[in-house]
């Protein structure tokens, strides 16, 4: 049987040393009985104009994305208290092609506890309707999950895990423990390899 | 022929007036031929844990765009610079689908434009390798589009439009001017009748 070829979703391609890191996780990856499956066309991209460039990249991704047969998103929050939308838009793509979907955040606490401490400085209380809201009336959602609930869910549904560890700071975005973790779940589930 | 069914994604059900801007989103929708296609059992979810409950929503919401025939997404930016992520994770689903996708923010700027005003203040910079780059070494993406190029490249690639309108501040996440202009969209493009 052909080895499962397996979508890394995330931003990761947007760190200074991104290039460095995504090597690292198509080793791992390979190391773990799966085939990386990444776009490494950008340097053959049109350059017409920016807009141009970006649909390219786009096309490009949903159609390894398409011939991908699962996912690991990296869903550490990204520029503020939430996964990448990009890599959201991924996982949600995976999921309704139904492919089994896994995601990993370098950040282990649950949204609500990020919501709560980092967003609003701690000022949620109840609102006259009963809900947890913020200073600006936005609702305080807990449903004891990583991130909004499309996100952990749709792993879920997919039967999926969704790995959560808190890396050193300097780390956050580089750190591959998780990843590595993600790897290991989807080899003992997808293989049958024990972990 | 039966009329078509309009996934409405967005964050609306977090406002405090929640409930009216979903409501008011649904009688124009009505009013430019289409069926708003919402799940409205929450009330009758599951409550044993905060999960099971967050699991709950999250399949009632794939069904119903499983059901539905195209999607309009509210992509103002929410809690940050991006649009929110289980917007995202939807549009994702649908494109998935080959459905029809509209998208609008009621911020009128570039993704660009916001990460380099809103988030680095300004401070960005071309970096050894020529890229710009903010100061955590984070490349700052600049394709023209409104929000990351898998969004913007999604609606684009279903055919249809990101609107993008600056509304006034104190109604950045209730106004509902460019939803409309999404639906006048929406109609030339899948009923035919001119904007």
């Amino acid at each position: 049987m052909a080895a499962m070829k397996v979508y890394l979703a995330g931003p990761d391609v947007f760190l200074k040393n991104g290039r460095e890191v995504i090597a690292a996780k198509q080793e791992l990856t390979r190391r773990y009985g799966f085939v990386p499956n990444v776009w490494m066309g950008e340097d053959d991209a049109p350059h017409s104009t920016p807009f141009a460039f970006g649909l390219h990249i786009s096309a490009a991704n949903e159609a390894v994305m398409r011939d991908s047969d699962f996912i690991i998103a990296n869903l550490t929050p990204f520029r503020g208290i939430s996964a990448d939308v990009g890599t959201a838009y991924e996982l949600g793509f995976m999921v309704a092609h139904g492919k089994p979907a896994f995601g990993y955040s370098n950040d282990g606490r649950l949204y609500a506890e990020r919501l709560t401490a980092d967003y609003y400085k701690g000022a949620v209380a109840k609102a006259d309707d009963g809900m947890m809201r913020g200073p600006d009336g936005l609702m305080v959602e807990n449903n004891d999950m990583g991130d909004n609930l499309m996100l952990d869910g749709g792993i879920e549904h997919m039967g999926g895990v969704f790995i959560r560890r808190s890396v050193a700071p300097e780390h956050l975005l580089d750190d591959l423990g998780p990843f590595e973790e993600c790897l290991a779940a989807a080899r003992a589930r997808l293989l049958g390899v024990a972990a």
